[in-house]
């Protein structure tokens, strides 16, 4: 297949653009540097620099003899994004170009004008270079769990029936996020759902949970394949944060209670929801809703997961409650369904002792680029 | 009280602010002309073209002895939106400034970004001026019935609590739009919402029908006050472009069936209600959901009303059904509810013959400046 990746150098759309070329597709990604851009303004450095895009890619392509090609360009400007799309003839184009710091969206005006008019600007380029130059390429869409917040029913996949007063209609499941970033996942949604209705797109949105790890098997076959590994309070998702604090000999910073609960998965989970969702296009005009995610976890239940991790090989975890520095339910019900991408053949990625204990041993590898002012949290809401 | 509209020179936004300052409140309006130069790109002229806005407010404030004060300026601008807010101490905003055709928002990709980036601006800029100079200052935004689109159950006022698998919760109704220029009012609800829950603002979002008419009691002091009133395709809302059909002795265009139902009100019930709105703020960190509209009809129940108010006044009308050039349902389950703004203190005017036919007259009058060529549907989706 012809697969266009847009956040190609990003942590999960770097190692994603890899998979799918050492399965054998033909790739392209594309590109800003944002998030590069960002963690520089923010000082917020992740465990090893990546190469730069280029350089990956080519010592990619000759190591496992492919032919990923690279736009580097502002996917807001509408006239890049069709010089993309005028090559033409995508299958599938995976849409990871976001701005994606939950915490970064929350500083100010200016972080947080930048994020609702890049994401937006994004999404809508996107809809309608398919809509001009490949109607039938299937959009997939990264949307987020955090898009339907924490409310006191389940939550289901997209999609709600609701009943009342004797009549029925199904709904996409009203949304309410926690921070401007989610939000301006729910303006996505809210776009490519108007769009899917209008101009029979195909469209699947993945609400994905925070991701944690590093090691994808390419990324295992030349360390220097590595993908961004962030720890600190802006790009840092919380596993990821707490390997880092377990090896740098700091507490475990609890937000709040820590009863907190999210859906979490694997960076190889990721890969094979997405892979899943690539070859299972839907028919012209739906938009299908996948909850992607592994398991469910409370800050609590994961400090307690990696202390004892850390004991496994021989190091002393303490864990520290904070004040919470975000507006968020600190205790609350939590049931997420997820069970469509297991249906379509999605085999999870657990998180055990072992996978906990392989984290950490990259970690100590590279435990000198730690910064410890880094992770305490800067921004509050 | 010291209020601020936004989109003072529209059809509403002008009479709005007429209204609040005759009524002794201290005014200040601000605008840039979108609509105007809209108008002009897409050659839709109104029935009569209002004066400038500066004119109209000098004109007002001679006539009125108020001081009515003008900021001509481009609200997507931050520093514009600041630069009104430094002056400092509103007690409320009413916010009308977004391009609001859904016809024109469905031309093509440079209508419907402008349409995007234009109404999501301005509402974010907004929400931060708020934010920044006078979080107390009550936002009362004109959203729009279409949010809900026409789902098969009961739409209720903004909120649905929704009982599921033996557990409950109130979310937000879930909103499906026609148009992208109704997707955008999605956007800004969101944004609100979110806002309101992070920054304890206080925000009434008013979910209005289509209004017609053009008289309230400042125009009929003075036809020199006139706002805006539209019969083209792009600009033009049901009722009033079927008062200029009669009168251009052109048959009533029915889209489809004709079964497109939704709630229509009077533009004097508009003015009542955002007065409503805006003396009964909610308390901080609410945003309370108002359906702003008089009653329920159907194209073709409205097709025959004015049919009826054609005869009374000895003209003969026909009625013609066109291929639908939208995409929208044609016949449809369709119970808004709608008793929040009554339990205010809302007294609803009903479209009478009556009514319709004052209408007629006033149309007849400047019957020489209707240009039949704009009426006819110039834009499909």
């Amino acid at each position: 297949m012809k697969i266009l990746i847009l956040g190609g150098d990003g942590y999960l759309g770097w190692p994603t653009a890899m998979s799918f070329a050492a399965a054998g597709h033909d790739i392209t990604v594309a590109d800003n540097f944002l998030r590069r851009r960002i963690m520089q303004q923010t000082d917020s450095s992740p465990l090893l620099i990546p190469l730069a895009l280029p350089e990956r890619v080519e010592l990619f392509n000759n190591l496992f003899n492919t032919s990923i090609k690279v736009h580097i360009g502002d996917l807001c400007d509408k006239s890049f994004m069709d010089s993309i799309f005028a090559d033409g003839g995508f299958d599938a184009v995976v849409h990871y170009a976001e701005q994606p710091s939950a915490p970064y969206s929350m500083i100010g005006f200016d972080e947080a004008n930048m994020t609702l008019q890049n994401n937006i600007s994004v999404t809508f380029n996107l809809i309608w270079a398919v809509k001009q130059y490949c109607p039938s390429c299937h959009i997939v869409k990264l949307g987020t769990m955090g898009e339907y917040g924490t409310p006191n029913i389940d939550i289901e996949e997209g999609y709600i029936t609701i009943n009342h007063k004797g009549r029925s209609e199904k709904f996409l499941y009203p949304r309410q996020a926690g921070s401007l970033y989610h939000t301006t996942k729910i303006l996505d949604t809210d776009l490519l759902w108007f769009y899917v209705r209008m101009n029979n797109l195909r469209v699947t949105d993945l609400m994905q949970g925070p991701v944690y790890g590093m090691r994808t098997p390419e990324i295992s076959a030349d360390p220097r394949l590595a993908t961004f590994f962030s720890y600190d309070d802006i790009f840092g998702t919380l596993v990821n944060r707490f390997i880092i604090q377990v090896v740098a000999d700091i507490p475990l910073t609890v937000y709040g209670k820590g009863g907190q609960t999210r859906g979490y998965l694997n960076i190889n989970d990721t890969i094979a929801c997405v892979s899943l969702a690539v070859h299972n296009p839907p028919p012209a005009g739906e938009m299908c809703i996948y909850n992607q995610f592994t398991e469910t976890f409370s800050v609590n239940d994961l400090a307690l997961l990696v202390q004892q991790a850390g004991k496994n090989v021989g190091l002393d975890v303490h864990i520290q409650n904070l004040p919470n520095p975000r507006k968020e339910k600190e205790e609350h019900y939590y049931n997420p369904a997820h069970s469509a991408l297991i249906a379509l053949g999605h085999t999870p990625t657990v998180m055990t002792h072992a996978l906990l204990e392989e984290m950490l041993h990259y970690a100590l590898e590279h435990r000198q680029n730690i910064c410890s002012s880094r992770i305490a949290p800067r921004v509050k809401w």
